[in-house]
């Protein structure tokens, strides 16, 4: 069994030295040096140019090294018949949640309001709001959001998820469906997104979402730059609708030099850190799947092509 | 039964609802109004002045508004033989527990780095760090130290707490005594101090404390800032011995405005905010002394003068 290995940002070493440890048998070859196209049988790719996949007559599967296929699912010429797998969780779970929660106690503990007190010398105590009277608000409650919701709630949040059909998390309120997210939005003060992105969820975060929080409410946005129509979270800033901002993820990455983002005095802009694949965790997926894909099982973490994740 | 309140910072009016709510015939006098002294039985206080406890010749007990008693004790006129209470955290332990996640995560995730990145404008992502090889250290482990080592052990962090008697809490490894204070300090990259101030503690976060942590680690102080030798930290973080500082109490409070804390890029200053007492909480523990008092049973939270809380 031959692999094609492609990405641009992460290093293929580690990949293959997980692998053929546990796969020795395995071909695995580095883009651009694959050698004869007919013998690839399936790749472990991040971000390929559109079109790359043509190349391989003979292909059965498509690993995903990430867990947002959305670039993928891009691609007119992907293949159409070929399973696609995306990571699921992968140390990004852990990761993700520590990020939700880090941003809503920044918000929650006015630590945006201190840095600017403190960028004025100014010694001024706030007032303190309780976390049982901070409501979180939850868009997506899949594998990664979910684990965020549960780490929220037991420091003491009340959680508000939205999702596309109802869940069932402790402690959690679930709401979902278009006629629900106006509930869910009333009553919160900071909204964390974790959706996957696909046609029904680009440009989701936009200027009528953001009037339906109250006002004053913050923002985290750690799925995909997409969700979010910038120009209107900015006017939104700048209107007071929000009071702040902590993005990680953006419409075009790296973020450009001159984007209003880096010097907004109510953004905090993380270069896409929130969740890291862990190398260790996602080999085993990608393993296990390959022994499945020999002996002709069924893969895990197969895409929904038509839902988009 | 007659009471005497004084703060310069807290307003008596809620206190004094709450209680008259509960004991409708107790007398609440505010300070300066205090009639005949002679009537006072207790006082309830946060910060008097030296001395002002002598003008109440039939004191039976003194009732601190803070959990904290550092202050009170150094009033060489404080009456002998009075019992002194101080607040067993009202809601000060999961406050306190949140602030010290947050400063965790915040130099854990490197948003301090990040947030310099952002000033230059500069998109660099940089190595991950997972919870789990990022040691916490905890000085002090009593009911609020105790409630913050539980939050980060549920986090996933290894935490290493020194205090003055061994303890045994799920998940942290305890030290105790000055021979086992370098075996504490030397693995972790976070030092938190929830220590009590007394005469033994003051001070004692000193250039040859910092000298013992690996270097490059942080140091959050949410305690008091009697623990800190202030200059001491500035030259850590100058000579890089520290990488970071979040620092919510200061020897001198307000903090000066020309202080250097203000301004230096690696220190991040709140004003005192970490753990705000909550009336409800707080009340419901003066109530049931005040009714102990009156009824001539033991109080609780007792001040152990000698030891110095």
């Amino acid at each position: 069994m031959a692999l094609a290995f492609f990405s641009e940002t992460d290093d293929p070493r580690p990949w293959r030295d997980a692998i053929l440890a546990a796969l020795p048998d395995l071909d695995f070859r580095v883009a651009p040096e694959l050698g004869n196209l007919a013998d690839i049988d399936c790749t472990l790719v991040w971000k390929p140019p559109k079109g790359w996949h043509r190349q391989f007559p003979n292909l059965r599967a498509i690993l995903s090294l990430g867990a947002g296929v959305d670039a993928l699912l891009e691609d007119a010429d992907l293949p159409r018949g070929v399973p696609i797998t995306r990571m699921v969780d992968a140390g990004m779970g852990r990761q993700m949640a520590e990020y939700a929660a880090y941003g809503v106690m920044h918000f929650h503990r006015r630590m945006d309001e201190y840095a600017r007190l403190q960028r004025e010398g100014r010694w001024q105590p706030l007032a303190p709001v309780a976390a049982r009277d901070y409501p979180v608000g939850i868009l997506g409650l899949g594998v990664l959001g979910r684990q965020a919701a549960e780490l929220l709630v037991a420091m003491g949040y009340p959680v508000r998820a939205w999702s596309r059909s109802r869940k069932d998390v402790a402690g959690v309120e679930s709401f979902c469906g278009p006629d629900e997210l106006d509930r869910c939005l009333g009553a919160v003060r900071v909204l964390v997104n974790f959706l996957p992105l696909t046609p029904e969820t680009r440009g989701f975060i936009d200027r009528r979402l953001l009037a339906r929080l109250p006002r004053g409410a913050c923002l985290i946005n750690l799925a995909r730059g997409g969700h979010v129509v910038e120009d209107d979270v900015l006017a939104a800033l700048d209107e007071g609708i929000l009071a702040g901002a902590l993005l990680d993820v953006f419409g075009a990455e790296p973020l450009a030099r001159d984007h209003s983002f880096w010097r907004h005095p109510k953004v905090v802009v993380t270069p896409h850190i929130a969740a890291v694949t862990q190398a260790d965790d996602a080999a085993a997926q990608v393993i296990a799947n390959l022994r499945r894909l020999r002996a002709g099982e069924p893969l895990h973490g197969v895409v929904d092509r038509d839902r988009g994740y």
